[in-house]
C-alpha cells in the first residue's frame, strides 16, 4: 500500500470517528482502572495514550484506582500476615499504612507520571484532599455459620459521600484527576475502599455521562464459561433477576452493583470492559458496537 | 481480518493522531477553499467532515472560499460578457452585483449550511458584516507594449485592512466562520477580492498558526510538469530566487506571495496543497509528511 | 428664530424624549423592513439612522427585511415565470437560489452596509447562519372549489423554531443584527418564509419588547378606505371579531396574525406601522401618541 | 403645525443628536455645579434632566457640586462671623464644621434626590468616602504690601490627590457620582477646596474627556464687558498671555487654572459655560457651535 | 512575664478566636452605633477598631449610626424648640434640615473618616444615596385620653422599603457601608427615622447573620433594676409575654421589637449589647458566653 | 481575674494583631515544616491551628514538609541500608521508592487531613502532580582528598523549574495546599530534593511575601553555642562574609542558601525560626520583635 494510501486510510479513520467525539464532547467519563491493564507495560502506555487522547477531544476523563499486587508484595516484606472475611482483608491500622502508602505515595503518583509523560496534565488525590471521599466503617452481615465475632474488619470503609469541588476545581483548569481509593472517616483515620465502589460514587456525584470498570473478564456472559455468549447490554432492571438466575455470580455481583447505584445516581451508562484489550477504553467510546457489557436504563 | 482486529487498527490510528491534536489545540487555522474540491460531490463532503473534526478537536478552522464557475454561469445566463486584464476580470457594477449574489447568497450559504448538516456550527459573513473586509481598489500596472488606458478593473478591490472582531466574537461562542471575499469601499462599494489573498490577510489578521490554500495541483514542482520533483518544503527567503529562476510561475506566483504576506504577518507556515485528494488538509495537519508544499521561515 | 432659540428649542426636544429612552433602556425592538422604505432612498438613509439611533440610546434593533422587487427583476432578465396560489409564488429550486441569492447576497449586504456607514456595526444573516431560522414546507389548505392536486407551492416554508444564540452573540458584543428571510429544512433545502411572519417568530423567540411592521399603509382602519378612521390601538382579543366583522381584511390579516403570534410569545407590544413617512420609527418610540395601530393584550 | 408636523420635526432633532451621541457614548464628563443653575428653580430642574439624559445615552456624568448661599444663610443665623483673605474665607474648625453639614448633608443630598426623582440613581459623596479627595492645607503667597501674619486661612485646603476607586466603583454599577468638594487631610480633619479645583482633579483622575464649569457668565470675553466679543474657543498655550493681557482676569484666573489643569492630566475639552441658560450643558454637548468657551490643546 | 511568655499567651488568645472567625467568615453583621459608645473617645476608638479588624478576618461589617446630642446643640443654637409626642420629636420642615445636617453632614462623615484613619476603607450613605432607604410618614395612634388633633409628627418617618444595592456594590469592592437613618420619601422628602428600626431593617434586606443593637444598659433583665438577674438569651416567642409580664418595658420595647422585625426577614441572631464595655462587639463576637441578651428563634 | 476581665484582656490581644493582620492581607507565605515541630503532637496540633488561623484572616499559606524519621523506620524495617557521601543519602531505586511513599502517601496525607480535622481544606501535593517540582540530578563537587567514583548519589535532586500553576489553582479556591518535596525528571522518575530548597523555590515561584523556615534551633546565633547571641536579623549581602567568618556553619549554611535564593527571587523576607516554640510561626507573623532570625534585603 502506498505511503498516500495509508494516509487516506488513516484520514478516513478519523473522521469515523466524528460521531463519537460529537457525543461525548463536555462530557465526564469516571474509569476504574485496575486489574492486568494496571501490571502489562504495552496495555498501561496504551491506557495512557487513551486518556490523554479523550482529553484532547472534549472528554472530561476522571481515573479511580487500585493497587493490589504492590500492596501485597510491601505487605510480606515487612512480614504483615493478613486474614480475610467474606474475601475482605482484615485491615488493621499497621496494615492500613501499608495500603495508603502504596496506593498514594507509589501507584497514584505513578499513573500521574505516565499521564504527564504522555502530554497530559494529571493530578493525584487520596481521599483526604479536599476531603474528597467521607468513609464510614463497613459493617459485614455475618453468613449463615459464621460466627459473629469474627467481623471486626478494621479499617475497611464504604463510601459516605463524595466532595467533588476539588476534582471540579482541576477540571475546570485543563487537569485530568487521578483518584486513589482511600476515604477519610469522621476520626480523620483512613479506610480503604473498593476502587469500583469509589469509582460508582464519583461518576454519581459528578454526574458523569460514562462509568467503565475495567476488568479481567469479556464482560457478563449469558452462559458463564462460555465466551460465545457475552451479553452486550444488560438492563438495570434485568439486575436482580440475572444475580438470581446464577448469570452474574462471584466477583461480577458487586461490580453490577456499583454500575446500578451509578445509574440511579443519574449516570447515562456504566460498562464492564475487558482491560487485557489494548485501548479497549477507546474502542468503548469510538466504536458503534463498543466492548465488553453495557448496564443501561 | 475481525471486527475486533479492524476495531483494535482503529484504536490504533486514533492514537496516531494524538501528537498532532496536542499540537494544534486552540490553534487557529486558514484555509482558503476553492477549486475542484469545491465542486466535486464527494470531495465537499470530506471537507466538510474535515473542518467539523478539527473544530472537535480543539482546533479553529476559518474558511475562506472563491466560487468561479457558479459566477460564469449566472453571468452568461444573464448575457453580461466580460473582459480580463492580465487574467482579472474588469469588474462593473453590474457584474459586481452579480458576483456578490452569488458568492454570499448562494456559494457561501451552502457552505454554512453543509457544515452545520455535518454537526459543525458555522456562520457565514461577507466582508461588509461587521466591515471585516475593508477594500481598497486594485491598481494594476501596465506590462510592456500595453496600453495604459485600458487598465480600469472596475470593482477589483485588495485588502487594506481586516477587522477580525466578528470573526474572534463567533469564534469564542464555539462557531465556524465562512467567509465571501467580498470587500467594502470607504465608498461603500463592493470590491471582488481574490480569494487568496483574503485567507492569506485573515491569518496574519487572526495570528493564525496555519494558512492552508487548496489547490488543484500537488504543489510547487522542482521541475514544472514533472510529479516527481514536488517540493514539500521551501523557505520565505527562496522565494525571489524560485520566482526569478521560473521555478514558480503563473497562477503559483501570486499563492505564494499571500503564503509569504501570512508568514510575515506572523503566521507560522502556509501550506499549498492538492484539493482533489479527499482530506488532504487532515493529512495535512494529521501526518508528518504532509502534503503538498509548506512555506515557512 | 435666534441660533440659541433654535438651540434651546432642540435641547428642549431631547429633554422630551428621555421618558421614552428610560422606558426602552436595554430592550429588544425587532423591526419587521420592507415596502417603500426601502425602496426610497431617503427614506432609506432616515431608517438606518433610527436605527443606529436606537442603538446608542440603549435599545437592541434587530432587523428582518423582505425584498420583493429585486427578485422580480432577476426572476425576469434570466426569463423565470412564476405562477401563484392564493397570493404565494410557486417557488422551484430554480426561484428558489434567485430569490436567496438576491436576499442573502444583495438586499442584505445593502443594508448591513448602510448602516455601517451611519455609524453603526451591522452584521448580517440568512436563516442557514448557526442554523438561525429552521423552517418546514407550507402546507396550503385547498379553498372551497379549489383542485388539490394544485397545491404544491415548492420552496414556501414556515417558521419550525428561532434558535437565536447567534443574534445574541452579536447583540451582547455590540452588533445590530440584519436577518434575511430565507429558513433552511431539516433537508438542508433554503425555504422562503414570508418576512412578517420571520419578525413575528423572532420577536419571541428573543422575548422582545416590540415588534415593529413598518407597511405602505397607515395602519388599520375602522372603515375600509377612510383616513380619518384608523384604529391607534386594538386589543389581541378583539382581533378575530374584526376579522369576521371585516374590519381586517386581505393583506392586513397574515400582519395582524404575525402581532397576534409574538404577543402570544411574549411580547409587550406589536405594532403596525406606516413606512412611508421618514422616521416613522423613531415616531413611534418616542412620542406619547405614536403612529399606526397598537396590537397589545 | 399639524400633531404629525411637530412629531417629524421632533425626530429630525433626535437624529441630528446622533452624531454627538456617538462620539461621548461611554466617555466621562465631569461637570461644576454650581452658581446660579443651582439656585433656580427651573434650571435647577433642567440641570438634572440633562444629567439623566447624559446617562442614558452612554455618557457618564460625575458632578462637583458647590454651595455658597446655603453656608452663609446658616454661618449668620448661628451667629459665625467671617474675615477674608485674598477673596478667600479663614474658616476656623467651628466654620468648617458648619460648611461640611451644609454641603454634604443638605446641598449634595439635595442634587442626589433630585436627580433620583427624575430618574437617574444617584449617590452623593464627601472627600471622606473611600478617602476620595485627600486634602493638604492651602498656603497663600502674601500680596505686596500684605503683612505675612494674617495668612492664616484654617482648614481652607488644595487637592493632594484623588483616590476615583468608589466612583468607579459606583459608575460600574450605572449610578451617577455626586460630590461635595470636602477634602480629608492626612491628620483626618476636614478642608474646605474650592469645587472648580476639585472638578479639574477630579476630570484629570478619572481620565474624563470633559471638563465643564458651570459659571455666571457667557464664557471669556475678548473685551470685557462687551458681549460681542466672546472667544467660543481658546487654546491652553494661549493662556498665560491672556492673563497678562489682562483678558482673562479676576474670578475667571482661577477658572481657567482649573481647566488648565484638567487638560494637562489628560482630559479632552474643558469648557467655561454659562449656567443661566436652561440646558447649557446638553447644548454644549449636542450642538456644534456648543457654547461659552473652550479650552482646548 | 518575659517577654516570650507574653508573646506565647498572646499566640494562645489568637488561636481561640479561630472557631469563632470561622463561624462568622463571609457573613454580614449589621450594627447599631449609638450611646455611650458613640461619645466618649475611647471607646469610639475602640469601636472603630473592632469594625475593622471584623472586615480582615472575613466578615461584612455594616454601621447605622443615631446622632441624639449632636442634633440637639444644633438645634438650641439655633434657637429652634421642638415639643415630642410619645417620646417622638415633632419634626417640622426646618427641624428635619437641621437633623439630615447634623447626621449626615457631620455625624456620618466622622465615623467614615475614622473608619479610615483605623485602617479600613469607609463609604458614609444617607437613606437618599442610591434610595438606599424609602421612608413612609409614621402615624402615631393616639394613647387612651389624648387628643387626636395632637399627632401630627411632621417628617417621623418608618421604612417603608430598603434598596440594598448600592450597600451591595460597595462591600463586594471591599469597602465598609456607614448609614445615616435618613429615609427619602415618594415626594422625595427627607423622613428622620429611628437608627434601630432602619438597622433591622437593614439586617433583613441584607440577609445578615446576626444584628448587634449597642446600647446603654447591660441588655435585658428578668428584674428591672437587678444587674444580677440579666438575661443572656431570650426567644422569639418568647417576647410578648415578656412585654406583657413587664419584663421588657419602656424604651427596651421598640429595640426588642426591632430584634424581632430582623428575625422574621431571616436574621439568624439578635443582640441588645452594652456599648460602655470597650470592644463589647469583639467580645459578642468572639467569645462563647457573649455580652448582653441574645434573641433568637 | 473577673470573666469580663478576662475576656476584655482577650479583645485586646486581638486588636493588637490589626496592624499584622493589614499587613499580610492578601499575600503568600511558604512554609518549610519539619523537625521538632512535626514530631511533638502538641506542637503539631498548634502547627494547624495556626496555619488555619492564617487562612481565616486572608493570608495564603504554602506548606512543604520534610519527614525524616518516618522514612527511616520503614528504610530500616525493610532491612535498606544507607550510605551517605557529605550528609546526603544515597539513594538508589529502592530506597527512592521508600522515600516517596512515606513522604507522598503518609506523612502529606496526614497533614492534609490534621488541617481538615482543624477546619481548613487542605490538599497534598507531590512534586509529579501538575509537574509542579521538575529535578535535575544532584551533582556533588567532591571534596579535598575524596575520590571521585564515589560521588553516584542516584535519585537525590535539585529544583530545576517549579510549574506553580496546580498552586495556584487551588488556592484561589480557598485551599491551602500541602507540598511534598518530590520531583520528577525529565526522565519520569522521581527525585528526592531537600524540603528547604523546595520551599525556596517555591516562594520565588509564587512571588511570596515570606518564607519561613522551622528548624530546631532558635535561629543564627552570634557566638555558636551562646543563646544571649541570637542575631534577629540579618542583611543578604552579610551572608558570605558571615560564612567566611564562620558564624553561620554546618546544617545552618544550606538553610541561608534557601533564604538568600528566594530573596533574589523577589520575596521580600525570609525567616529562620525555632519550631519547638508552640504557635511560632504567629509569633513571627503577628508580633513585632518576630522570633528567630530574619533574613532581608
Amino acid at each position: 500500500m502506498s505511503l498516500m494510501m495509508q494516509a487516506l486510510e488513516k484520514a478516513g479513520i478519523l473522521v469515523e470517528a466524528l460521531p463519537y467525539i460529537k457525543q461525548f464532547y463536555g462530557k465526564t467519563i469516571v474509569l476504574k482502572y485496575g486489574g492486568h491493564a494496571m501490571k502489562d507495560q504495552e496495555l498501561k502506555q496504551a491506557m495512557m495514550t487513551d486518556i490523554v487522547l479523550m482529553k484532547y477531544v472534549g472528554i472530561n476523563p476522571v481515573l479511580v484506582h487500585g493497587g493490589g499486587p504492590e500492596i501485597n508484595l510491601l505487605l510480606e516484606r515487612l512480614g504483615i500476615n493478613s486474614s480475610f472475611i467474606q474475601g475482605l482483608r482484615v485491615t488493621d491500622r499497621e496494615t492500613m499504612e501499608v495500603v495508603e502508602m502504596v496506593l498514594v505515595g507509589k501507584v497514584n503518583k505513578e499513573i500521574v507520571s505516565l499521564i504527564n509523560r504522555h502530554g497530559g496534565r494529571a493530578v493525584g488525590f487520596s481521599g483526604k484532599d479536599g476531603n474528597l471521599i467521607e468513609a464510614q466503617k463497613k459493617i459485614l452481615v455475618p453468613l449463615n455459620g459464621e460466627e459473629e465475632m469474627t467481623y471486626e474488619l478494621g479499617y475497611v470503609g464504604e463510601v459516605a459521600r463524595i466532595n467533588p469541588e476539588i476534582i471540579q476545581t482541576v477540571v475546570d483548569k485543563g487537569y485530568i484527576p487521578v483518584v486513589a481509593p482511600i476515604g477519610v472517616g469522621l476520626d480523620g483515620e483512613s479506610y480503604n475502599i473498593n476502587a469500583d465502589y469509589v469509582a460508582g460514587a464519583m461518576a454519581a456525584a459528578l454526574k458523569a455521562d460514562k462509568l467503565i470498570l475495567l476488568t479481567d473478564v469479556e464482560g457478563i456472559y449469558g452462559q458463564y464459561g462460555d465466551d460465545t455468549t457475552l451479553l452486550s447490554s444488560i438492563q438495570l432492571e434485568e439486575i436482580p433477576s440475572l444475580i438470581h438466575q446464577g448469570v452474574i455470580t462471584g466477583g461480577m455481583i458487586p461490580k453490577v452493583q456499583c454500575c446500578s447505584q451509578a445509574l440511579q445516581g443519574g449516570v447515562v451508562s456504566a460498562h464492564i470492559i475487558d482491560g487485557r484489550i489494548p485501548h479497549s477504553v477507546l474502542l468503548e467510546i469510538f466504536t458503534d458496537q463498543g466492548v465488553g457489557t453495557m448496564v443501561s436504563r
